[in-house]
């Protein structure tokens, strides 16, 4: 649905929606000829199956594999494609670093170069998060006339790079070559406006080299992802409530802020997760809860490590449910086949449950149940419409 | 389908294509979770629906709940979001108000006010229709430079107001404040282009209130939903057919005639509607037969009725079928599920029969077979170009 006419039609009610993203939740059939899901014991969530309706979304497009930024965006109703969220921007905000309008935010990788500047390791080693630390509190000392400059340490090679003044602009090239035995690259306006930008970040790259002379490895850095913090329409406004995430990891966290959720405490894991939602229940009417342990199991390769956190969300899952939710929204933000150890481009597992709901014959939360289920395959971006609608929060378009 | 390429396309045939609109056919479960479709007997439809193929459709968009405007509009192939009809052309078109291009169109409610004009009464007492009808009668007769004014009731404290002449803009303000203990609101444009005619309304409401000042209720009026005549393309000629509407409701009629259909005596029940469309047969080429009964029932919450009207309309379809069409179509314009008492979002059953269909092996025509169906979920504005497909009505693109 399109934005304005969200913000035209959305109204007040006293109803409680939550959206459980499992991360990489949709999967391939593994060893059995069974998928991460359908091998995982689920009762509640196949007993909601029953109960509720299920389909199958595409968080960017036919055979499009999202990152997390972009899966996140859809399922907070956004297209991912008119929003982008810069990698800079996800880097930052994956650090918990608070970007304001001004901000230009860039990823930053350590590099080691040998004496005549060209690069022998891109990653430098993947030198160690605490040594990276210290060098970026020696990079952040940097003095450029008329810009702020901070610089955070992410992990391992990782740093997030953020200049904050007037003017600033992202129409810039990257300095990263993607391949040793060259020098790394000049930073180049790719528009007029990126011109005097271009000019403070060479100059921070030049200090940035003399800076790290005296080190044999990670001497050096590359910076992309050059963006500023979007400027996306806020959930309070657009749906006319009170959004809370609670998540365990910063980026999700970040991703939530942007579109206007406040973030409560997450905890540990999923139990401590729903305490949280139980403590703030009649604090917000949405609450988006993020689980990671599906995905980096699947990002391993981890085929039974992914089955066995969908199995730990489900067991948790009645601690949610003793709440009675009007509308509850179980999904992913993409696919994360272990069997690929790798997001992926397949349709997300969907299952929707709570007031309103048109039952469609589904027995089982899985992948093959989810592609033949009653809402069929469609943008992720219309989940959120989609659960507001149930819950009684869209009025009717005409008369 | 865009309406240009149709135009492009499309070509004339000797085949007949019916579209049987069920209004508010979809439902949800009820007391012995089953929807009111999947409770009526309906040996006939679930004969087509084996011999036929069947999905569901989305008539504006996920989670939005459409009106019977936007639900047709659909249904004749335009994008309701695209095509608005106003609420006044609405009204106008539901009492068979014959709308001409310079018509403006407003939906008016008497209202009561106190000695002081505060607002008391927002429906006057739902004032009876007769009484609605004298003081239409007095209104009508206001004079305003170079304007004709046309007052007609519609039904209980409701009428239709329409100024006919140049230049009228409906770029202006209602004047219900909807609220009680305020007094009505003065019209005002809301562009620069409405300044002209907002002085006309103003004239308007000031004369008809020194008319109805005799008057202890119903003693003044307010005015919403501005509307012209959408301009739309024709489906004569976009289809380049002859195309009837058989309704009983007069509002359905008037949205046929909008998009370029005759209307056809519909008389009082579904088998008079088929007996017209046996009579003209020979004279069209597309009919548009619409059936009231079950969202009508399902307005009302009454489960067995909707159900009760299904099984009315199932029995009557044998009538139908005795002509032979070539193309089918049986869905709805929304969803009214009798548990809702109201409009929703829900994707509404399509049943597509005839030449060329690729069946589906379904066995039943109900709201889990047709999300399971083999034309899946689409947008109602693409109805009309599969059907007509079907009847070898659309050429080839490309070579």
């Amino acid at each position: 649905m399109q934005l304005d006419l969200i913000q035209r039609l959305s109204i007040p009610a006293e109803t409680k929606v939550v959206l459980c993203v499992m991360d990489g939740l949709g999967g391939l059939p593994g060893p059995r000829s069974r998928t991460e899901l359908e091998e995982a014991r689920t009762d509640t969530l196949d007993h909601l199956a029953e109960e509720g309706v299920l389909g199958q979304t595409l968080p960017v497009g036919y055979g499009i594999t999202p990152g997390s930024g972009p899966g996140h965006m859809a399922l907070f109703g956004y297209d991912p494609l008119a929003f982008d969220i810069g990698r800079g921007v996800l880097e930052a905000t994956g650090i918990d670093f608070a970007l304001e309008p001004n901000d230009l935010a860039a990823r930053g990788n350590l590099c080691t170069v040998d004496g005549e500047g060209r690069i022998t390791d891109r990653r430098a080693g993947r030198v160690a998060t605490a040594i990276t630390a210290e060098i970026a509190e020696r990079l952040g000392a940097i003095a450029l006339p008329g810009v702020e400059v901070f610089v955070r340490p992410v992990r391992e090679h990782r740093f997030v790079l953020v200049l904050r003044g007037e003017g600033l602009s992202p129409a810039l090239t990257e300095t990263d070559p993607q391949r040793e035995g060259v020098p790394t690259l000049p930073c180049a306006a790719t528009a007029p406006e990126g011109e005097a930008t271009a000019r403070i970040v060479n100059e921070f790259i030049a200090q940035a080299r003399a800076l790290l002379s005296d080190r044999d490895t990670a001497n050096a850095i590359t910076l992309r992802g050059w963006a500023k913090r979007p400027v996306l329409p806020q959930m309070p406004t657009l749906w006319k409530l009170r959004a809370a995430a609670v998540t365990v990891y910063p980026m999700y966290r970040g991703l939530a802020r942007l579109v206007g959720m406040d973030s409560l405490p997450g905890g540990d894991d999923i139990h401590s997760q729903f305490a949280t939602v139980r403590e703030h229940w009649h604090d917000y009417d949405f609450f988006f809860v993020h689980f990671k342990g599906t995905d980096a199991a699947g990002e391993d390769g981890d085929f039974r490590r992914k089955s066995a956190a969908i199995a730990e969300f489900d067991a948790a899952l009645p601690e949610l449910l003793a709440l009675r939710p009007n509308v509850l929204v179980v999904t992913g933000d993409h696919s994360t086949p272990a069997t690929m150890a790798a997001h992926s481009w397949h349709p997300v597992p969907l299952l929707l449950w709570g007031d309103h709901v048109r039952i469609d014959g589904s027995h089982a939360f899985s992948e093959v149940e989810c592609a033949r289920g009653g809402m069929g395959t469609f943008p992720a971006r219309e989940v959120l419409p989609i659960a507001f609608a149930h819950a009684g929060r869209l009025a009717k378009y005409g008369a």
